[in-house]
Order: C-alpha cells, then sequence, then structure tokens
C-alpha cells in the first residue's frame, strides 16, 4: 500500500539486499515458493537476492520460466517440491486454493524438517484447521500474512504478521525480514491473520470515512487541502487521511492523482471486508460499521469499479451535478 | 479532548500566560463573553489572566460570581454588556439560544466596533444568517468554533476554527492566542464549524471503528496491546487508536482506564452528528459511516450512556455473556 | 402512488364527484388554493367539480390560466386571496417556501373564519409554530399533509393525514372528501406530518429490503415471480413487495415495468428522509435503518437518478457484470 | 411465527389429521427422523399422527424417549436408520453438524431408495454439496426447510420450501403435507433454502423498520394504535406492522404482549442473518440493510437478549427516560 516508499528505494533496497546476503552468510537455506503471481513472484525474487536456493510453483508457465531465469528451480508436483525445502511458503487467492493445495502437498506424507509458512489472505478458522492437519504429521505450518501490497513486495518492505509460537517466530523471522521490514508476532496460529483482517478493516472505514468527511466540507465551502491540514493536525486524522489522501489534489503520491489506479484495489479489500464479517459472524462479534463498509465496497465492485484502487470511493460518492 | 496534556501543565501554562500578558501590553481590550459554562468559564479567565478586562453574563449566578472573584464586570442585561467592548464571546449550547441571545443582544442597534465571535457549535447555516443580520446593523461576526474540551479550556490549549475574512481573523488572532494554542483560518463565514463538524464526524467513525476492530481482534484471541501496537504502525491508525483506545488499559491517560468518566461526552459528540447530518442533508451530500456513527451514539444516549465519554462505545458493543 | 387504481376509477371517479357534488348542496364554499403544481392543479380541480367556488395563487401563470379556465378565480396577491374564502389550502414544495408563504399571507391580519389547511410535507415543528402564529391572530391552522401521488390527487383517491383538534378535522373532513377517499384524524397539530413522515420512512425501508431480498434470491438462482409469490405468502411481505416490485416483470403496473418512469420519484422520498431524519434528530430517536435508507437514496440522487421512480434502487444495486 | 394460528388450532388439527391419515391409507411409510429438537419433535409425532412408522435418532435420550411412547423405533446408529428408511429428515441446528450427520450415516453406502430431506436451515452452498455427495452414492437428496416456528410444527401448519427436481418434489409433497399446510417448490437443489434466508433477511429488516417507525411515530406524538392503522391501510404496511406489531399492545396476539417471550428467537434470526450474509458474499450480493440488519441483531444478542422474540428491537431501541 506505501507507495511514497517508491521514491526512496532503489539505492536503499540494494543496499539492504547486500546486508541481508551477509546475514544469511552460511545460511543458505533450501526455500519453496507456491504461487508466483504479482506479490509471490516479487517475494521469491528477494528470496534469490538474499542467497536462498528456490523451488517454485506455479500454474503459470510464464511466471515459473521468470523465477527459473534467475536461478530458481521449477517444480510440476508440489508434493515432490515440499520434500526437498526446509521452509515452504505458500501465496495463493483465497481459502479454497489454499486448502486444496496443502492437500496436495501433503496426502502422502511430509518431511518433517519443512516448516510451512502461508502468506496468503485467508480465515483464521482454516490457519488453524490447516495447523492441526499439518502437525498431526509431523511438520511445522504458521500464518505470515503481509501488508505492504504489490511495491513493497517488490522492494522486500512488506509488513508480516506472524501467527505461531515464539520458537517458530524465531525460526522464520530471518527469512522474513529478506522480504519484508517489519516482523510481528501477533500471537499464536490464526493471529497474523486475525490482526491483517481486523486492521484492513479498520483501514476501510478510514477510507470511506475520510471520503465523507472531505466530500462534505467541500460541499460546504472547504477548500480540500485546508481542511485536509485541519483534520491532520486534529482528532480526525488517519492513515488514509494523511497518507493516501482520497481527494485529488491533497496527497501527490496517492492513487487519488492517478486516476485511482495502481495501489490497493477494490476487489481486494471487499474481500478482506468478505473475510473479516464471516469470523465476526462466527464469533458473535457486532462489527456495525464494518458491516456497512463491506457493503459500500461490494456496491463499487458491482458497479465495474474493482480493479480501482480503493479510494475511489470519494469519487464515487461525491455529486457531480446537484 | 488532550487529556494527555494534563501531565505537561501547571508551570507551562503560567509561563505561556505571561509571555502573552505581555504580548497585549498597552494592549489591554474590553472583552464580553456570554455563557460561562464548563468551556466559556475557563475561557474567560484566561481572558482575564492575559490582562483583558471582562464584561460578562450567564443565568447561573454561580458562575458569574466566579467570574466577578477574579475580577469581571457582571451584566444582567447583553444588550447593555453588548454596548461596552470591543469584541463579544458567545459560547452557549445550541442553535436556538445562540440566535435567540444575538437577537436579545442586537435588537437595540449595535456598537458598531464590537466584534462578535461565536465559538459555540451551531449549524453552519446560522452562522451565515447571524452574520448577515449583525453586519447589516453595522458589526461584525465570525464564527470561531473549539476542540480541546475543558482541559483544553483549563490550560488555554485549545484549537479554534475561523471562518471569516482574513482581516477579521487577524484582527482576533492575538485574542484567541489567550485561550488557545492553535488559531486556524478556515475560510469564510461559517466555515469554521464546517470544518469542526466534518472532523468530529470523521473522529465518530474512527472510534466506533476503532472499537469494533479491537473488539474483533480481542475476540478472535490477540492481546489487545499486541493489537493495538500493530494497528498503530499500519494502515488502520487514527487518533482514536494512538491516543485515545477505548480498550481499558491500552491507552494510559484516555477515559477507558477512568470507567469511561472525563474526556468527550456521548451528549456532545451525538449534538455534532446531529449537527453534521443537518448539513449533509441540505447540502445533498452522501454521508452512510456518517449517518450510522450518529444513529449508534444515538441509541447509546437512549441506553443511559450519554454522560459517559464517547469511547464508551467499545464497552457497549463487546459481548459479555457470550 | 396508488398505480393499480388508475385502473378502477374513471367512471367511479365521476359518480363519486356527483355523490360528493350533492353533499354540498347549499353548502358550495369559498376555498382558496395556494400552489397549482402537479399535485394542487389536480386537487383544486376536483373542489371545482365538486361545486366550490375556487380562489387560487400560484407563481405560474399556465397553471392559474388552467384554473381559470375552469372557473377559478386567479388573485396576484395571496394576503387579498386569503380575506376572501373559508379555507384556504397550501401545497408548495418546502419548509422555506410554506413559511415565507404563511409570513406574506397574514402580516396584515387574517379573516378570522379562515381555516388555513396545509397539504405540504414539512416538519412538524414548523406545522407547531405557524399554528401558533396563525392563532394568535384569530384564525385556525391544520396540518393534512397527502399520500397516493398525482393519480391520487387526479382521481380525488387521495390520503389526508390531518392534524388538528377533534372539531377542526370535523370541519374540513367534508371539504376533503372531495380530494380524497381516505380523511385520517392523526392527532394533534402536526401529528398528520409525523404519521407521514413515519410511514413514508417505512416505505423507503420496505423498498430497499425487498431490492436486496430479490436480488440475493435472483443471483441465487430463483426465479423472480417464484421468490416474488413466495415472500408475498409469507413474512417477509410488504406493500413494496405486493404492489410495486422493483423488479421488472413482477407486478405488472408497477413503474419497474415501465423503465422506472412515473411513480413516487427519488427526489420526493429523499426529501421524506430528510424531513424525517430531521425529526428523529430533534426527538433523540434512533432510526438506524432510516438513516442508511435515507443515505442510499441520497446516493441515488447524487447519481442522477433522482427523477427515476423510487424502486430503482434495485437496478441500481443489482450486479451487470460480475 | 404465526402465533395467531394457536387460536385456531385444536379441532382442526384433530380433523386435518384424520384427512391425512385416510390419504395415507395402503401408503404407510418409513420415515426415519434425526434431531427431535423443539421443532423436530412434533414433526415427527405429525408423521406418526398420519400414519407413518417413524425410525428416530437424538442426542438427547428424553427426545428419544417421548418419541418411543408414540411408537417409533429409536435407534443409537444414524447409519443403521438409513438403512431401514423410504424418507429420511433432518432437522439440525447448523452447517456442521448437518455435515457431520450426513458424513456418518453414508460413510458406508446408502438405501438407494431414500431420500434424504433437510429441514434444518443451512448454507445453500452446502447443499449443493451433500446433494452431489449423496446422488453419487445412488441416492437422492433434496432440501425442505421450514417456516412457522414451533407452533407450526407442533399444528402441523408449517411451510416448506423445496429445492429439488419436479419429480422428488412430487414424491415428497404428500409427506411434508403431514406436517405442513403450504409445500412450495422453489427450484433446484439450495432454492428452499436461497428463498428461507432471503424472505428471513427481508422479515429482518422489516421488523426493524417497524420497530422504528413506531417508534418515531410515538415519540413525536402519535397514538401507537392510531399509527398502526395508518400505517397498515398505507403503502409501509408489512406482515410484522399488521400481524406481529412490536409494541406492546398493538396487536393482541403478538410477543410484545407476553413480555417478547415466545415466538421466534432473536437468536434464531440472527442465525439466519448470518447465514444470508454468507450467501451474499459468496454471490457479490450487495445488501446494506440485510447487513445493517445482521448487526442490530447480533448487538441485541450480545445485549444478552438472545432468547427473546426478534420484535424486541422496538423496546432496545425506544428511549426510556430522554
Amino acid at each position: 500500500m506505501s507507495l511514497r516508499i517508491v521514491s526512496q528505494s532503489v539505492l536503499n533496497a540494494w543496499s539492504q539486499t547486500l546486508i541481508r546476503g551477509m546475514s544469511t552468510q552460511g545460511g543458505s537455506k533450501n526455500i519453496g515458493f507456491v504461487g508466483l503471481g504479482n506479490m509471490g513472484g516479487h517475494m521469491a525474487s528477494n528470496l534469490i537476492k538474499a542467497g536462498h536456493k528456490l523451488h517454485v510453483f506455479d500454474i503459470s508457465k510464464p511466471a515459473c520460466d521468470n523465477l527459473k531465469a534467475k536461478g530458481a528451480t521449477v517444480y510440476s508436483k508440489t508434493a515432490e517440491l515440499a520434500q526437498n525445502v526446509d521452509f515452504l511458503f505458500t501465496m495463493l487467492p483465497n481459502n479454497d486454493i489454499v486448502d486444496a493445495s496443502y492437500e496436495e502437498m501433503t496426502a502422502n506424507g511430509v518431511n518433517k524438517n519443512t516448516i510451512f509458512i502461508d502468506s496468503s489472505t485467508i480465515d483464521p478458522t482454516l490457519v488453524k484447521s490447516l495447523q492441526k492437519r499439518i502437525s498431526a504429521k509431523g511438520a511445522r505450518f504458521i500464518d505470515a500474512p503481509v501488508s505492504g501490497g504489490v511495491p513493497g513486495a517488490e522492494q522486500a518492505t512488506l509488513t508480516f504478521m506472524v501467527g505461531g509460537t515464539e520458537a517458530e517466530y524465531n525460526a522464520v523471522k530471518s527469512v522474513l525480514e529478506c522480504m519484508g521490514k517489519r516482523i510481528t508476532h501477533c500471537g499464536d496460529y490464526g493471529m497474523g491473520q486475525a490482526a491483517k483482517l481486523a486492521n484492513n478493516m479498520m483501514l476501510a472505514i478510514s477510507m470511506i470515512g475520510v471520503s465523507e468527511a472531505m466530500n462534505l466540507a467541500i460541499r460546504l465551502g472547504l477548500n480540500p487541502k485546508t481542511f485536509a491540514e485541519i483534520i491532520n493536525s486534529s482528532t480526525g486524522r488517519c492513515w488514509a487521511s494523511e497518507l493516501y489522501n482520497p481527494v485529488p489534489g491533497v496527497t501527490p503520491t496517492a492513487p487519488a492523482n492517478n486516476s485511482y489506479k495502481g495501489g490497493f484495489s477494490t476487489d481486494l479489500i471487499t474481500k478482506d471486508l468478505g473475510l473479516a464479517s464471516g469470523v465476526a459472524t462466527s464469533s458473535n462479534t457486532p462489527i456495525p460499521m464494518g458491516a456497512l463498509a463491506h457493503q459500500i465496497y461490494r456496491t463499487l465492485k458491482s458497479k465495474g469499479l474493482g480493479s480501482k484502487d480503493f479510494s475511489i470511493v470519494y469519487d464515487f460518492m461525491k455529486n457531480e451535478n446537484n
């Protein structure tokens, strides 16, 4: 999500990579990566840059070829891949695909030294169920979903939210640091996902709230920049108002200034809100604002805005004609 | 609202007062103050401390006596009071009382040198109508609502949001500085109120959103402090999560740790949301989250929680038994 | 709103008119009508048909000419008009215009025999204030807003919701019967408006609810007509599902089958919801669903759908592409 | 839900049973019933009354004993039970229990003549998955959820919403008629559940909407009965306003007159709204009002009102003190 970081970056990323490369001296690991999409492709590349040996799988041949060119070994069967690695990352689109993928990888037994790490965004309940299944077979499984979006994946500046034991957290930390700059231990299995979903629910609420407040202020006659300054130095400020303002012309680096392209898509926030709603239902937690945010983003999606940055909610709400 | 500031304060307030006192050297003004409640009483006192001559009115005799003891002149008729002052502040509970008060004060003409400054929170439309009425009589009128609550009023650390011309803003700035530390020029008449209402609408949305996100995270198994740290270093952060967390034990100075006493009352945020809803209706601005926040706070009020700090929404939402 | 009544009507209206005409035998009254728009023009015509002498005013010359051709006397000053009538109806667009109109009509005194009857939809608070002002001058004032829309106005099948004393209700009943078929005494001054606003709030909630339920059922695979039959013989049924279904092809006479033209416009339901929200705020009544309905219709209005029938909310919500 | 039906009933039920008994002359079937709770116990009893041979299972011994006393055969293993019946009903609390129960019953093969009929309220997706699993084994499976509540189950006046082929619908119709008075064919597998969930979502929206409208009208000064009459003869009317008014004193037979005891519990409507939200999420259907209704009922549940009739939302919303 942190587009503004784009501007720091190339040199930084390079020097960090050098340091990380050194920190794994004598510690090059065999690492599996299943799911080489927009996020996973960059993450796997960063692991190679850090000196690890990558073993990869994706249903897309071009995605595999790309990693092969950087030195990774490509597999056609994930079960075989999984036997050969110390750490195995999965970065996949949804609950069902994650579930099916682990079923396939572990059906005929596991390498007991492998730590499986799911970085997809899925239901914490599925995390707990996968952890039970895999630990019953003798290996380990933890959740480590990310925030930071494609730019974060590319520049190795992701935040990882880890759910697992203290020992497991310590075991994976240095590997995660090859792909991110903040590695947070959130608690037991599933707590990485729980933290991500609750945070992103708040993000959606903030974004819609800021859009409403900006729109109201502007329609009442305030200058957008003046009001943004007031709110940002007052009690209404939030990440969305300060660093990702949805009104064009306010935050120079925000997607609002680029026709709401790039950034964090309406499709993805809608998916996360769907997962958050699901766990709120199963845990009997009232989330009136979260549920409304979910519905608003679902409406935007149904209006054909799914691929646009989620700050487009401002544009959707503002009145053009009256 | 800024309770945390309580801890700096006594010496600071004293030294600031000295400096301000000096800055009005040779500039002691006759200042009227109508409305000496929880906020107005402290504000008027700070004007006296800064060296000004105060002329005051309130329907409460004890409130008047208190200011009289500090050197103010007490009036029984606001129309007479208004004839004797350079600046006249009103700090009153609602639209109707503000309207009636100006009607009374100005019915028989005005002192054309007086600048009337309303610091109440009212409808921006009423501001515009009062400004027209009073300028037609030959005096000036601007809006300058505040944020910062009773502690801010007491310690002269309020934020003033000023609506008026550049010249009027400059004319009142040094007087407002006797009562606050941030004096913002928001735009034309009514824009002070517009900025305050839009900001406070966002504040209410944030507070409920943070309450839902914290509650969900906790019910899913996260430690409250751990999750607060995660959200505060991530995209879900906002003023309410960082400085006023609604979960007891997270922000030491927040009302949540004091049984939700003090702070910013549910009654007041509900009033502000009512005004925001009104201007949204008259300006045809969609505010789905703002309207829901309004309804949630109205429900809390109807449940007898009006006098509690508005962060009590967390306590209201969390499940105790299931 | 009752489009289905269109099919009965011409003969009925004619025979009713005959009966009414007779019932005012020896009782032809001087009746004023201020506001000859889509509704008022038909209402005034029906009073003429019933044998009364009409005294009319509108800012539109064609509207006046139309009534003049039917026998009405046209005035250029409402104050003069008001002096000459037993009953005076106002049928005007909003609070401000109603308020200004009564100010003008009564500024120089009233004919103490006149009963003023406002059939506009306005804030019940304004009703009470007008009633006080006019009774202080010696005349009477009651509220009698209508439902039934333009077809009801045309065919004299409106519902009148009357707020006033029992005696006033009895005094106006036979006159209202010239324009409507149900004349309900709702209670004291303002209660006609209160009943209308609360009913229309429920109508808006129902319409959006039915739209969501139909859309959900259809997207899950149900046939729209089958599901409409199920809901209409079950606990989910309501006026909107039975007589005004928002899905094309379900209720033959509904605006949904006519490209959402005609019927009850989004602009008007949004206006009524704005008034309902206002009185909910001033009476501290929580209306979470009503407030959300208001916001949804306000969003439709901001999307340029204000002139369409309010059942277009179904069309707005359904997914076209995904 | 139809409490009012309580008053007809005893003789009627008796005579209907006679007729039904005859209609199965020469047609007594072996029928299994798994789940003998508040609903299932009465439903199974009605099947016995109609002349069928019952084979039953429940984890509660008293529930089994009760049916045994009426002539049913009790089983300790559902797999064995399932081998011996023509029709097998399941009436169980939730998705997980239904899923596990079918897993157990069919793990070792099925009697290919059995038609499995699930009358629980579950996710339509689970229905489709169960139908595939069971038809793959050679038997048939359909969904037939009910409305009508415990009184409907007791008096054999339930409504059944059936999802399956035309042939399957015809095959089960006469058996369902032993327990209900309306047997609706909604469409293919899962459509019974889809219809029930969409209807009950609308019911929840109506109930909350009526509660808000009644509360607003009352607080504005209207008499509750007068306003109920107005809304019930106008466009705001719905099942909840007409037959189940949430305000005490309006509908004599409604739970509102019995301290909100009996009827349709907040727990159950919350469960149904959770299922509706789930299918709305998976089908990308916006349900803003439905989602808000879900959150409001979830809040009531978290306030300890889960066992009360769902019309208690009026009582929850009305202001007692201010």
